[in-house]
């Protein structure tokens, strides 16, 4: 699932503030019930019972980003996320000028922003079984996007880890209810995606395809519609040939959602879906349980942006 | 030791800002010197030198809690507690509305609530002698609560744990100098406390008391007395039959202290007392070690809150 | 290095506020590159390769900090600093009146500001192979700081350790372009540092010599120029004897560096130096590795302060 931190929202401490640095908070908060069918034939927390199939869950993000330009308009800036564990969720440093913006810190592949959309107030993971062969095994180090009339470019670069460098390119372009993209990511395996969106009125549509040179193929569609102030979500997702990810495995996978912004920056979404793909289990000891081939999963709750 | 970390000096940071949407910072910090007359006697950190019976200690609590509100009049909101240690001290998220409050996160049971005061700028730990069978063995996954004409009523359900679910209830009332209530928790074992307390003038007075179905009690008074711009405070607890925490064990616990507010959010105060129960410590090995059976302890410290 | 994170252009959340409390965020970021010519010869990672010779490095540092003033002219704050990874970098508690500053917290002997300039964004550690021996074994647990007139005496005790108690004590002076100090620090072994330096224009020169009872001395000297709004620095550093810290070694070292200031808070600075000492290396499962005696380091990057 796409998440966006610095959400537009976030609050400007610093108006009526003459210098050219400031120092912002922002955050997200969420909290709801999950569904799993399957989780009570597990005990992935090793507590000596059976796991519960509803569970409760709650995620705070809190975001501390500092900002600032130099008279010669180079913008630069770092941030820093807290999640509800008191650790650390992201942290980046940008620089940013006429030449694009470069970012290093907890960045991923440039092929990472393709997708579809999950449903659920916290996500269900019916993406996940499209998304698994988008960055390939590669990693990065450095981060490097410039965006001009709708056109963006994005290409990353990692040369510390154990395989071979990694290089990610992805371009994107949106522009009149159109967006679409295409990306490469490699270092021992490789990945070609491509996706494309179109939106008119209430309705939006986006598909995305990966072909993973290790042998696997992941590919899925979302549609959403807005009614009455709410907004209605499909999504259907498959993988075929080798998992890259074997808790995602190969299979199909559907689901539907709603959500609905209550105002002031609460939201009240669900979801629920059907996962029929071989995906396996990890406990907290890393022993791995294969799945039964098939589970309902389902979560409904609350999202909050401050 | 009750804990208010969302001070009500909380600084709001959006003083002119339109959007039902805020987010605040806060905090609080303490620095003194805690004296234990049995430390010598261990090695609990295991560093290979006989504890110190002095030591010297600070915490700091810094929250930032996001809030905002519907045009219905929901509120919502959440917030995250870092400690000294750069770590998590607390963390919730709430929705709020005519129905009352629904809170998850790291909530604890409904009765915990309860208690008497403790004595000292961070507390000696007198009162935790007679608090320890207040939640019996429950857990929380969810709180409500429900405030009206002075009385509060909260529920507490967890059943994410090995146990059978776990419930707490508590009704308290508060009006006119006086306060009390009782509280039922419940999981494998269960819990019945009551407290009452009364002030009038200078004086404050209040006391408690828990029955353990598994075989044990606990009871406790604290008094209160502001004097010449100082309060002192008496503090008597004791736990009969079995202990519920090894750590408090049974016995007797009595202690006084003092706290002088400074102005501006710094408060000076200390602690002393004598606690006779057979108690024990546990080092960072997680071996277990009998005390004496009677230990002096005792701090001395300055508290702020920002 | 010398860290200093509360910078003066911390924004002041309060402005029209009427209380004496305050809370405040600040903030520092760093990214860049790093050279190290020995890397390759190690895995000092344990990732089953050899370690890069260049690696990308960034840092974040977000500090929290509450101040208060009461009535009577007593200041006291507290602070937390998080860092890139989520973690703690820094906690301190004080307070502040005219009989000086308090500080507890995650404080260092009272001979911890003694120390020569190290080059580079983030430096390189040319200095480090100087400043080694300057705080002895000693540790802190209070920290006392009076100033007055140019002069200022610190004083730090420790006594939570498992050596001796430990003592440091610092006088500095500064005064029209001179600055000098001399320190004692003292636990189990003794180490007595002095530090002199003279700016005038567009120069500056300092240097330290510490010498350790148990059979080393350290010493060093920076030199720095200001020119068309560059500082370049010179820094030679030499330790004789034995070792304090393995990771330092006993020989020589020496680099060169520069910063330019782009303006409202964005630096873009870089160090090269070599390091001629019998340094050794510990790896992640703390197998230490002897150097070769001499590697060439360098980093090249930008700082930047909220």
């Amino acid at each position: 699932m796409k998440k966006v931190l610095l959400a537009s929202t976030a609050l400007l401490l610093t108006a009526g503030f003459a210098s050219a640095q400031s120092i912002e908070l922002s955050g997200s908060a969420s909290a709801g019930l999950k569904y799993n069918s399957d989780a009570d034939q597990f005990d992935l927390d090793d507590n000596g019972v059976p796991d519960d199939t509803i569970t409760i869950n709650n995620e705070i993000f809190m975001t501390i980003a500092g900002s600032g330009a130099t008279d010669t308009g180079l913008q630069f800036g770092a941030f820093l996320t807290l999640d509800q564990t008191g650790g650390l969720d992201d942290q980046e440093v940008f620089v940013s000028g006429v030449f694009g913006t470069v970012t290093v810190g907890g960045i991923d592949p440039a092929t990472d922003g393709f997708g579809i959309a999950d449903v659920g107030y916290d996500g269900i993971g019916i993406d996940d079984v499209a998304e698994q062969y988008k960055n390939a095994d590669a990693f990065a180090d450095v981060h490097y996007a410039y965006s001009a009339a709708g056109l963006t470019f994005t290409a990353t670069y990692g040369w510390e880890g154990v395989t071979d460098d990694a290089i990610a390119v992805a371009v994107e372009y949106e522009a009149a209810g159109f967006s679409g993209g295409i990306g490469y990511a490699d270092a021992t395996t490789s990945t070609v995606t491509a996706q494309a969106g179109y939106s008119q009125g209430p309705l939006s549509i986006n598909g995305m395809y990966s072909d993973w040179d290790a042998g696997g193929e992941g590919y899925g569609i979302d549609i959403s519609y807005d009614v009455a102030g709410a907004t209605i979500t499909g999504v259907w997702a498959s993988a075929n040939g080798v998992a890259a990810d074997p808790g995602d495995g190969v299979g199909d996978a559907y689901g539907v959602g709603f959500a609905v912004p209550l105002g002031g920056g609460l939201t009240v979404a669900g979801g629920i879906g059907i996962i029929e793909t071989d995906f396996s289990v990890t406990d907290v000891d890393d022993n791995v349980f294969a799945g039964d081939g098939s589970k309902t999963v389902a979560d409904l709750g609350l999202t909050m942006s401050f």
